[in-house]
């Protein structure tokens, strides 16, 4: 299975966008979405051709108060189904369970009793081997699985060859490289994307990428992963996810020559939806405490808790991430 | 003279910065900045280890009434002077003329006589012997010259490979690549890069680029044109310029790896001027609107008018501009 490349008038078939909207935008409003936004998600993404909506997480209840998040933490099977029924359309159903968060014997059903069809193991590179036991669990229960290696920026290349081979060697069926600081350029993404796509050749894995948008990259990383083979692609309305946010479904459908994608349900979903919530007081987005951790290499918090402060000294604001974090 | 290409952790010397935050941002608010703030952006720029400050255009007082617009819309040598002296800096001063009107006799001193260095005219494609006549007229007075080809993204390869080949066998020092529309992806930057170095490569001219930020691609179409041996790099504070904007000063500096180049400057003029601007009510930055006409390759001025009128109609929006333009 070689990875394909393409030129920007010709599309490859092999490309699949996935919505992550609730998922990582849950993030920014601890997963509190109307029923009604949700469906409306669900069409808008059936219609413009997205092929894997994520729900949220399958995060456990022993760990996480129900009574603190949304349900979209949680991903309860009916809670699915409420929205989308048996889901009889094209698109795919997926949730993510964090390493370590996650209650598999309770909240895994059987494939053929749920609507899931994909399960995304979210990882750092050192719990990469709890990471395979939790894939191939959901696997052995009929899922497309996923092994998501977040923090990517922070890993060697050593350590990221041994966790692909070991990857590799499992049954999982997608790696994603995951840009959780915004904080790569699109010339480390080009090398990245060859060495996963390398492994994905050799396994028969699809490589995915998710990136976010602290140096504003998260468009131009996702689309130069692309270019190299990669064909798994997350993106969120308005690229709204923690922080700085996520590559934006408008720009990503704009992007894709394929003509399975619309871009006319992308754009009525955001300005009948997302401005809603930015009205609302929702915060997402570029700004310059995301460049700075961006730069920096360093996790989002800090930034975040800047913009909560609404604090501008952005010349501060460095030294003191640089004393602290570097 | 081969385009020199670099790694990120090498860094090359033939890279030059230049801010165009008054020439470009002066689109937004007609050029009336004030002398403080000019006066503050000299000194962060100087600062910061930026080469080249462009203080506006020489625009001709027959064509443009001196009453409704600031001052650094013509450029005057006595208005440049009161802010910088002599200019006692490493950094040098650039204007730009625009083919059609700009008054050379009048308005272009001996170089003897002036404070600016660099002339660059702002040409497109089919007025390319005008830029050239105006270009040499100003190498004859003593100064650096580069011309601009503005809305490459509409040009064909033919005609730019004949006004390069045209250019090349001028006297002008630079030739730039500038997407006025915010609508080029990095792999067309890549091929551009490609055309433009192999004429600068060919007859001894420095390739630079100047990004717009429609489809919030200005900083990475700048550095991956900076990976292929485009060595003049536009940017102004914040991005500030026409409609989306440009690439970052803030982004850029913070990528890259000479360490003559310092952020910590850029960050308090950012900080202390640049949102002041916006808080007075300035607009510019990515918006949808501008996603838009740069998927559909046209003028941003329906994005601009778009943002004005406060519509949030993106999908009817996107329907109009593609009845009216395509």
């Amino acid at each position: 299975m070689a990875p394909q490349q393409g030129t920007l008038l010709s599309y490859r078939p092999d490309i699949k966008v996935l919505d992550a909207t609730i998922r990582d935008g849950g993030l920014v409003n601890s997963f509190y979405f109307t029923d009604e936004f949700i469906k409306k998600l669900y069409q808008a993404n059936v219609k413009a051709g997205v092929d894997y909506m994520e729900f949220g997480y399958k995060a456990s209840k022993e760990l996480f108060d129900v009574n603190k998040f949304g349900k979209w933490k949680f991903c309860d099977e009916e809670s699915i189904r409420s929205i989308v029924g048996d889901n009889d359309s094209d698109m795919k159903i997926s949730v993510m369970a964090d390493v370590g968060r996650t209650d598999l014997e309770h909240d895994i059903l059987d494939k053929k009793d749920s609507v899931i069809d994909l399960v995304r193991v979210a990882t750092y590179i050192n719990t990469i081997p709890a990471a395979i036991d939790m894939a191939e669990y959901c696997k052995a229960k009929g899922y497309e699985t996923s092994i998501n290696i977040m923090a990517i920026s922070t890993a060697s290349d050593k350590d990221i060859k041994q966790a692909l081979e070991l990857i590799g060697q499992s049954g999982v069926d997608m790696i994603y490289i995951v840009d959780s600081y915004g904080s790569m350029y699109p010339e480390q993404i080009r090398e990245l994307s060859e060495m996963y796509t390398e492994v994905g050749e050799k396994y028969g894995k699809k490589i995915g990428i998710h990136a976010h948008n602290n140096q504003q990259m998260a468009f131009a990383n996702t689309i130069e992963a692309t270019a190299r083979g990669v064909s798994m692609l997350d993106a969120t309305m308005s690229g709204m996810g923690r922080g700085a946010g996520n590559c934006a479904m408008e720009s990503l459908i704009g992007f894709l020559k394929n003509p399975k994608y619309k871009l006319d349900p992308v754009l009525k979903f955001v300005q009948d939806e997302m401005l809603k919530l930015k009205k609302e007081g929702l915060v997402w987005g570029y700004d310059i405490p995301y460049l700075i951790t961006g730069i920096l290499n360093v996790h989002p918090r800090s930034a975040i808790e800047c913009i909560k402060q609404e604090r501008t000294d952005y010349s501060e604001f460095f030294q003191e991430l640089w004393d602290k974090e570097c």
